[in-house]
């Protein structure tokens, strides 16, 4: 785990480009410039190549997608692909709408993502298992987390971070797990795109997109544990001020005092 | 008053589709999940039908509508109508654009609210009476709120929530009249559209209508009167972020302390 | 420098049409709120002749656009050049990205903008001038920053504001430089927005466009520059919240009483 890889990313500050879904979209923003990458977002192809050309990496946002969303989405994963920028991909809501995982797995036939986050069931979804899941959040079912996380890796052939209380995150191989985290982090709806977003910024500054991967989720998940430790009951619009000043603030020093990861 | 609703909104999170505005969609969404339920959102015909499918309740918010999104709103009301699921609109601004209020006439003659929530302007326009509104915001004007109230209620057949420093909820037969609630509403521009997101929500846990959406009212108006009072002179910066800590928190028992309505 | 301007700004409550960015557009429709105008979005141009006529001043934000958009960007401003209703132009990453670049260009062949504001970057690139930008930011070059500012206001018959440390008004022949700000403005995304917004608030209320600048960059400057002092070592997400709060309580003496400008 190099959580040094955070000096790194301030000092570079990388280009981010995102896809992202319009709901969360000035947080994703907001949360990647506060830790210390450089957010642009677009939603028109004419200018694709020349915005990932900008890029050290691009995520793609699945959440609240229209079909010509859906197509500039592809032409920006295959322009990702093409110009060798890592790619991410947040599957929003593929495991409770039956439409969106279809949609997703059509799209991860003519583009290959370096990494894929999700929770258990949009997870499960892209690995083709079953798992129960309600509205954009994961919901209950069977399954050990850490075999369906690497079934989806093994079956896409790329990383793959199951977000929830405990982060899986594996490339098929190897398999670490972040227990940090804070259950505050679900009263806030962006959490996990800006998550996935802060992957892209990592990815940008490692090359071994595993080790980015598990940087990324343990650098949020603490920076979340240790904002949601300063008070004692603490609600979701303070919690949302504070990550944001947190990202800025907190030092890998800091970090690594918490981390907690098997 | 059923105040003990909130408990029951709290324990069946229900999911709540919304069709919303890109200007206030991300504080809408968070203001559900902060209440308890949970928000789903999409601009995707496709999959409106699953969506729809999904939901507890659907809510319409007409801010910012361009042709197509208004296409889809359409869809996404009959929807709703078919699959009987509680249907809540927020006319915004068609007291203030007449092509607005053209556009949401001819929608009320496709689909059947089950309620309308909107400022005095907006109420006033879509009964049919003569009232001035500036921008998004109510006006001036004369007319008794309650008659307007009830007006728009009975030509339209559904719930009328008219918003302003006195809630009137009405279904044409039945009034209340909610006096909790705070200038600072106004001050963050998002709070109307919460609120009708919070009236379906409501909605969803309630089959009497009339009840749901006089008590989402209360609740919403008594819980900002809590925050308000929190402070001397408080900002709208301040009051969104504990606004959102709130909707987490007060108790049932804390909203019935201060409520207000005859 | 009129900055008693803001007192007539909160007391006329001019409505602000804004072509907003989707990354930003809660935070610039906030801002505007706090500061006592009133914002009014749209993305159709149906209604877009009405909504010019509705309101005091327009301003096009250029980022995040699509060419649907690049369209209804280019009908707004001329309803508004038609209507001679002040015209805001914020010129988003046309100094990093040649797309926008060019069709920013077109656009100004089609509209005449009152006041473009944007970074150096930005700037130059609208001036015909070589610099060197990065991402959503102005990046480092040579060229003096009056001289860039006054060969754009020049070029496109209009005020241009080039935002930095130092802010540049000019309308070609009179320049202000405006030293009030904090480098926090640049840890939240959505800050130049929301002056350009603002820019057109006082534009409404002061038909000089030239004061009407200088003093919209003034008062937005000194009023953030008043929030970073409140705290030692102040976060992103700390300092919008303290922001609006500061839009909408700061005093025309209290902004006197910091004002630095030549």
């Amino acid at each position: 785990m190099k959580i040094a890889l955070l000096d790194q990313l301030r000092e570079q500050n990388p280009i981010v480009f995102n896809i992202s879904n319009f709901v969360t979209v000035q947080d994703v923003a907001n949360g990647l410039n506060a830790l210390g990458a450089s957010p642009i977002m677009s939603e028109e192809v004419a200018e694709a190549d020349e915005m990932v050309g900008l890029a050290g990496a691009v995520c793609l946002n699945l959440g609240a997608f229209t079909l010509p969303q859906v197509k500039q989405i592809t032409t920006v994963g295959q322009l990702a692909n093409r110009q060798h920028k890592p790619l991410v991909i947040d599957p929003v809501a593929v495991g409770a709408v039956r439409f969106r995982a279809q949609v997703a797995t059509e799209l991860l036939q003519t583009i290959d993502p370096d990494v894929i986050r999700g929770n258990a069931g949009e997870i499960a979804a892209l690995a083709g298992l079953d798992w129960q899941a309600k509205g954009i959040d994961a919901g209950q079912g069977s399954g050990d987390l850490v075999t369906i996380a690497q079934t989806c890796a093994r079956k896409h052939h790329c990383v793959v971070i199951l977000s929830g209380p405990t982060d899986v995150i594996t490339d098929g191989q190897r398999t670490v797990q972040v227990d940090n985290g804070t259950p505050l982090f679900q009263t806030h709806v962006g959490s996990g795109d800006m998550l996935s977003s802060i992957v892209a910024a990592f990815c940008a500054v490692e090359p071994d997109t595993f080790e980015a991967a598990q940087t990324a989720c343990l650098v949020f998940a603490a920076i979340g544990q240790r904002v949601a430790g300063t008070a004692e009951r603490m609600g979701a619009g303070t919690f949302i001020t504070k990550l944001m000043d947190a990202l800025q603030f907190t030092t890998v020093a800091e970090i690594e005092a918490v981390a907690a990861y098997k």
